[in-house]
């Protein structure tokens, strides 16, 4: 019988003896290894922070006293100690418990969280709460060095530092982001770093709060001291400790770019995955070949290069033409505007899910200047993934920010043809919603000038029902035209917009000649996207129209076949509902 | 002549003695008088910048060099010398020029600016495209303390540092945001200040900076000689000037606050206006109340209490429970979310231009938490504002996000009701779109259950046609009723909507029995907003649907009954169009 198999809860760490701690510890890192391989996930921050977590329950009283994990990215050691080992250790149950913080799981949870940087404001209003209640109970916030550099982590730090009470905030400096760390910030870590803690500059003391440096974040009972001694403390602490990302796992320490984040299997496979085309390596293909002929083309990601195969190769050859803003996509956003002002082409590439962060910086940075900066979303799309990653919500936060262009190519070809359409330009903001999903190549260049705005293409000309398939759903279009052939000999005609953020109406008002029905299919959510401004178009004509996209919800790992019937976006599914108004 | 009168250019700057400097000095602030005087504007920022405006002008080489001064606030004295100065001493002028940076009026300012806390990230992408393009200049930024909370800042101050090249940040501390500042990092201003920038704590250095301490910011030589010193540097550079907010005017001096901005005739209005209801007063009046019974209620400001009736007197009397987080939305809503999740009841009021900032932390931190926080949306509606402060985004921006309750009360009880619910529930986060314009009472209390989600009210039965009027504009779909009744001899069905975040589909299915036409009225931007709901949910019907409201477009300083007249905003366009289509 392992240690951890008779932890079920915090209360049975503490009746641990130090010995025991450190088999304790052996033991979360090898259920972290077997999940990980088993379902993929978080593996070097997860294996960095196993000390410190059994430490943070040794001393604090969860769920009384309220951990606050920032971005989950290290809470695994946290969920094997609060209920939910068999999420990791039983091969039957992974899928059971999610890779991030949910109060839904636990009560050890206090908040779902996902994007980075949030856990200094959310655990200050835990502490503002408690202290207008005059309760007493610490509020602790882990957070890694990775996260700091994003703008939420500083606000809050300027006003945790300000409450007048206990608040707690753990700095987990493993020397890394996903990738490595960028700023002048990160420089002053090094700095506490390498002066044990008593550098002349420290980013943390100018706020005001109490500092103390622990070079040993991965030792039980260095932490267990350190958290002993400002545990009830009545003023603003940070505890900066050093941590060895990976630890434990000696290939997880070797790369630790790579071993962040692991694919199922990691452990099994050793030689390189064969590379196929995809449409990142598309972008760094362009970009690289761009780059030889024009230096001021310049590739941005804000701390998640590894996400659209921008690898270190990439990173390496662009050199001074390739930035890593940290994790800090406001300034991502400001920085290229400011970059394609004077005269650079900036290339910034972003996930949907973080490109929320700067809907004020895409309006008044970007989009209110007509800068004519290119941004990359990619991962764009309806798909399984958590709640707090869900790719659908692009669409209605961009496409109603005046100024933007922002195209939904259906292919590799007119992929190519946007992306250096808007590197070249000069006139607007772009945005590019990069396909998701594997590489459809027509073999046909594409040719389009798409200066001309708001130009849709008709894929296949017919009559009666127009269907208009965004972005990823031209394919699912196509189908629904077959179906419709065979099922209702209907020879529809399939409608490829490219502009999101502009109708076509000249096409538009022409359908209404010999069309009764217009289908719009989107992948994304339907609410405030593209298909409700058609079906507004419409609105004073007899044209019939019927949207198709996600419904307005955080979904939480639902199988992507069953978010597909529960929308109707399937071939049999639609026709179905045409049939029914028609 | 005054020395002003000379002066249309920055080079004319550079012909000036120091004493000739000195008496622009007084022109300008004569100038800046006189304008808010006439049409209002910012006072204190600008009267406090002078000096250092004139010394830059005098030092640098602008537009070459290229000077970025954050959000404007303090811009006016460089608009006077850079060839707008008719915008400030004639009168007949005034409105030609605007208040905000803005490349359309000048070479002299890099971008459209209204928004704090960008002008690092937007200096830090002009400079790096210098750089690679092998260039050689200055890249100035100006920002003042108050600008520092905001998150974008701070991520501009990371990345700037390591530039590796010329970028100079002036630091405008005037010990001041709009009203006073708050959090950790003003106190380090503070001991800087005190210790003449010999502190052993210093924020700007931590990240490596060159940093330069000036307590004499309002004197001219003493800042020439400071430019003079980095100019052309090739390290990032901080220089924090001590200035005094309002100076050559005594009244803006003594009451910081008031005098940061003006309305028109500051100067000859002494006695106090008359205080009238307001929705702003009817909420300051409801918090005082409520928290006089319940001392878990907080309400919460990102630094503009001013805007939305949050006085000295009512932050006074609230105490503790009242919470300025600085000009920092993200942490607002993130620290809105962590207080209402431990039990207390945050009430968080922003204005609809700058809730922009928040879209993720809406999302992420708020709505995903499901935490029932309140937030007052105030100011949004269509106005002739400068295109940095328009109020039409915020539908579209938050009622597309899952879980958050945004509701459009139409006047005084309605909104109280409203208010206290969202208050006392524990289930939604919940937005409440503050009606903007004068108070409309009926008398009749409100006693609404908002818990049934998404029930619009019908607010006069009719038939043929149903005119959904949207918060404030449920008095012009009272309207268009009219209208229709003495031009068409059509009895309407007037619907107050209530819930912007769902639709009635009961209602909505009703009306297709006796209505053929519906109307929708919204005070935003239609694209992503309301009316395309119902013109989507009527999509597969025979009702026809029109869609009323602003166009995606910044809209600069246009008039209202301008802004109406293109939207088709009156009762006599609107029963036009619909007689076109009947």
């Amino acid at each position: 019988m392992s240690i951890l198999d008779k932890i079920n809860s915090p209360q049975d760490v503490k009746k641990l003896s130090l010995e025991e701690m450190k088999t304790l510890a052996q033991d979360i890192r090898e259920g972290i290894l077997t999940r990980v391989n088993a379902i993929g996930g978080h593996l070097g921050p997860d294996l960095g922070i196993v000390e410190t977590t059994i430490a943070l329950h040794y001393v604090f009283n969860s769920p009384v006293d309220k951990i606050v994990f920032d971005v989950s990215h290290q809470v695994y050691p946290h969920k094997m100690l609060t209920g939910r080992k068999e999420g990791f250790t039983n091969p039957l149950e992974h899928s059971e418990i999610s890779g991030y913080f949910n109060p839904n799981e636990s009560e050890h949870d206090p908040f779902i969280i996902g994007h980075t940087s949030t856990s200094i404001s959310l655990a200050t209003g835990l502490a503002k709460a408690r202290d207008l209640k005059g309760e007493n109970y610490n509020i602790i916030a882990l957070i890694g060095d990775g996260s700091l550099s994003g703008g939420e982590a500083f606000e809050g730090f300027n006003n945790a530092s300000v409450l007048n009470s206990n608040f707690i905030a753990i700095i987990n400096d493993n020397e890394m982001s996903i990738a490595e760390t960028h700023g002048g910030l990160y420089k002053n870590l090094a700095e506490l770093r390498e002066s044990k803690g008593k550098a002349e500059n420290n980013f943390f003391k100018t706020f005001g709060f109490e500092y103390y440096y622990v070079e040993e974040g991965n030792d039980i009972k260095t932490m267990i001291d350190i958290l002993q001694k400002v545990k009830d403390t009545n003023k603003p602490t940070i505890i900066h400790i050093h941590t060895l990302k990976g630890k434990g796992y000696e290939p997880a320490i070797l790369d630790k770019e790579s071993y962040h984040w692991q694919l199922p299997g990691f452990m099994d496979k050793h030689e390189d995955t064969e590379q196929i085309e995809s449409y990142y390596s598309i972008t760094t293909d362009y970009i690289l070949k761009k780059h030889e002929k024009d230096n001021t083309v310049i590739a941005i990601s804000p701390s998640t290069p590894g996400a659209y195969g921008f690898t270190k190769e990439f990173r390496n050859k662009l050199g001074k033409n390739y930035t890593d803003v940290g994790i800090a996509e406001e300034h991502a956003v400001a920085f290229a505007s400011g970059l394609a002002k004077n005269g650079a082409k900036p290339i910034l590439a972003v996930l949907s899910s973080f490109i929320q962060r700067t809907y004020d910086q895409l309006s008044q940075d970007l989009a209110l200047n007509n800068s004519p900066a290119t941004l990359l979303i990619c991962w764009g799309a309806i798909s399984p993934a958590d709640a707090t990653h869900l790719g659908v919500f692009d669409i209605p936060m961009i496409s109603n920010i005046p100024n933007i262009v922002y195209l939904a190519p259906t292919c590799k070809e007119e992929y190519l043809r946007m992306l250096d359409w808007s590197v070249e330009q000069t006139k607007y903001p772009v945005a590019i919603r990069v396909p998701f999903g594997n590489v459809i190549s027509t073999g046909i260049e594409d040719t389009t000038d798409y200066s001309i705005l708001n130009k849709f293409k008709v894929e296949e000309q017919g009559k009666e029902i127009a269907i208009l398939g965004l972005g990823n759903f031209l394919q699912l279009a196509k189908e629904v035209k077959q179906e419709l052939k065979s099922k209702m000999n209907i020879n529809a005609t399939v409608i490829n917009p490219r502009f999101i953020t502009g109708l076509d109406k000249e096409l538009l008002e022409t359908l209404k000649q010999d069309h009764s029905l217009v289908i719009t299919l989107e992948d994304g959510v339907l609410e405030g996207g593209f298909g409700e401004k058609i079906a507004s178009y419409y609105g004073s004509s007899n044209m019939k129209v019927l949207n198709y996209g996600a419904q307005k919800e955080f979904t939480d790992r639902i199988p992507l076949d069953k978010l597909y019937e529960k929308y109707h976006l399937t071939k049999e599914l639609i026709v179905k509902d045409i049939k029914n108004i028609l």
